[in-house]
């Protein structure tokens, strides 16, 4: 579809379903002329400043009344869109909402796709292309932390990490550039050096961010638990535990979820998405049967597996073997359940516990946690990346530094080096929208909600 | 639960779910410095005028960023609720709004009851108790008639038409309150057949507007019709082909859905729940199976039946006589189907279609609808009266004014009959919240949703 940037376009932008208010947004040129020639209240919105809300009515044809509301004017230097920008807030009903949609239609204004409220902030400036992800993600945010994460996106600690190196890319390649003019001559030592330093320091921070993905996707994503053990190790009944413990059980995620059945629990403010495996081998000559094919699934896109056990018969050493064909076995988390029933604790559990009493859970969800989020070195509030897109752009900007390295290493003419330099810079440009096309833009909201 | 009406209270007006942007009410007389005291914008909101919308975040105890907020500031001349209010507009998520909601709780701000914001805007004059009960199908209703009966009933339609009543209530006291101080003597003639007149003419609109009960209900909660038929006459193509033509279908009315599958249809605006009775009959020998209960369930508390019958067999007779035994004969409507696969129509048909053609089947839409809604009296643009309480009241105020009357035919004094007037007076004004009781008030706003 070929829609033009300049379109005046319309959404409701409040979820569907039954609530007091209903929320319409209208944004583009035509956006106050249009909505005030269906409005009826005290004062002519066309008139209006930013920022003032006017009560009235929205009547079709000068005659039917479709309902009472509340019309807030944004003029376009202080909007969310960055244009002219209307809200109609109506009672909370479906049909008034679409009613008036359709009517906003017929005066010329079109229905806004999937973003494009967002993508127009950006194209106006109103915010850079990391910053526009963040609003999808808070939108998308199912537990605390992955909100915290969003949010400090948006308040631009990733953007400005992405800008602090794109900076020191062109400090670099200036130092270079400088050296062009005595291109025939070999590069002085001490800018050498200089360059090389720099391009060490670059590389490290882009390091640092692409192993921020593994911990910025788990934060925003959640990380997925596989409960695995031999029949009546009491696995359903940890699951239950955990499900009342946490209380605060989270929707799904739209998109995500997959043929196996999950719980997604918030324990600490973090995403746990809890697959019960049901008790059942994980053989290749039981793969036929769909069961076992779901469990070993949940298996292998497990971030963590807790591999239960009964206390009082030890490990099930022929199940562990079966796990750790399937996964590391460092992602294993081997537990002694029901030691409600028995003290005997031989055997190498990380963590003993009782479904029945809940003792011991509260150490098997911090060993959880600790696993999957303390890195150590990344938190909500440092500089992560969470999505695929920055992250694949930043495997692409190391592999023109490590070219720039090699060549430096080497002493390739300065040219060669330069081009690298500036090619990982463009890249990372990339990242925050100083460099876009269309595609990127279109893939990027496309995902977004309509209405935002 | 003892509540205050002057406590400050908050609620999230928006449904929740998937959407761009989620809104939080707060009305009462800390709302403004409350909401003031987490927001950081540019000005303060303290010191705003009603109708201003201010950009800025929500921040907890001064440290954590909850949102980017918009805030939009009412003054208590000016609200819904006629008390300074104001309302929080987050990124459409449950967990930003549920926190914020919890802040506004730990700064002494309670949550609302359901319909508590109208409740206020009653209390305060802002509408009378008959607009209030509109707002609350207005956000109910599921097609555009039920929602046009709300949108008049909110203008103030049926209101005007009760306080009519009332002033010509008072009017008429008036008239015999002059011959009280005659009261020895007898009523003069003239003052006599005055009150009789005008009495007569206050009841006839009493009774107008209580027959106008089934057509404001029906508007309201629409038509239940059962499709009823021999085996394999049509019955399930019937209905598959009237969804497929009205496109239109309705979500669940929530709270009226009963244990028998029905289909939700708006046609030309108007709710038909339709319910398929799946070919079986309704004798009470064969009551104890589980599908005869439910289908003769659904003939009871039908509107209207269709009784389809295949062309080619003829009217099923003795169905007709089950049929007949459960419900009054004018309700049924006969239909001929498969009139695509023979023409020989004889039978007392009321309408002849073709369930897999269509033809004919706009025909019986249209009977269904003239049936239906047809009185010739009522329209969604006259009064008329939707809620069992309305209903109640008016057939009280009814009782009271043919005691009224029976008294005046039968010469009794003049303050029997006046009694009997002023008490329709009051009963009226019950209906538009002139007298009030917490328990009537409790009763119609415990049934809106939270927020509103």
């Amino acid at each position: 579809m070929i829609y033009s940037d300049s379109d005046t376009i319309a959404a409701i932008a409040t979820p569907s379903g039954d609530g007091a208010i209903s929320v319409i947004r209208v944004s583009g040129p035509n956006s106050i002329p249009v909505v005030d020639s269906l409005f009826h209240g005290k004062s002519k919105i066309i008139d209006s400043p930013s920022h003032r809300i006017h009560y009235g009515k929205i009547i079709s044809n000068n005659i039917n009344t479709i309902d009472d509301v509340l019309v807030s004017v944004f003029r376009n230097g202080s909007s969310y869109t960055g244009e002219d920008s209307v809200e109609i807030s109506t009672h909370g009903n479906m049909l008034i909402c679409e009613k008036i949609i359709s009517i906003l239609i017929l005066n010329g204004i079109r229905l806004a796709e999937p973003g494009e409220f967002t993508k127009r902030a950006f194209l106006n400036g109103k915010m850079d292309l990391v910053q526009a992800e963040a609003v999808a993600d808070i939108i998308n945010a199912r537990t605390e932390a992955s909100l915290r994460g969003a949010r400090n996106q948006l308040d631009g600690i990733l953007s400005k990490k992405i800008d602090e190196l794109r900076k020191l890319l062109i400090d670099t390649s200036s130092l270079l550039e400088l050296e062009l003019d005595f291109s025939e001559e070999k590069i002085e030592l001490i800018a050498l050096e200089k360059v090389q330093f720099s391009l060490k320091n670059i590389l490290d921070e882009v390091e640092l961010l692409l192993t921020s993905f593994y911990f910025g996707k788990t934060l925003r994503d959640g990380i997925n638990v596989a409960i695995v053990g031999e029949p009546n190790v009491g696995k359903s009944s940890l699951l239950n535990y955990i499900l009342k413990e946490s209380r605060a059980i989270v929707s799904d995620i739209p998109g995500t979820t997959r043929d196996i059945i999950h719980e997604d629990v918030s324990i600490d403010g973090y995403l746990f998405r809890l697959y019960d495996t049901a008790g059942i081998r994980f053989s290749e000559d039981k793969l036929e049967k769909e069961g076992v094919k779901r469990s070993r699934a949940a298996v292998e896109m497990a971030d963590l597996v807790i591999f239960l056990n009964d206390v009082q018969q030890g490990v099930s050493k022929s199940l562990y073997d079966e796990l750790c064909n399937i996964i590391p076995s460092k992602k294993i988390i081997i537990v002694a359940n029901k030691i409600d029933l028995s003290e005997i604790t031989g055997g190498d559990y990380d963590v003993k516990i009782s479904a029945l009493t809940g003792r011991g859970i509260r150490d098997l969800l911090n060993l959880l946690k600790t696993k999957a989020f303390s890195s150590g070195i990344y938190s909500e509030k440092t500089a992560i990346i969470t999505s695929l897109r920055h992250f694949d752009a930043l495997s692409r900007a190391k592999d023109s530094l490590i070219t720039a390295q090699n060549s430096l290493n080497q002493n390739l003419s300065n040219e060669f080096i330069a081009v690298d330099l500036r090619n990982a810079e463009l890249i990372l440009g990339e990242i925050i929208g100083k460099v876009t096309t269309e595609e990127i833009l279109n893939n990027i909201f496309s995902k977004f909600c309509i209405g935002k």
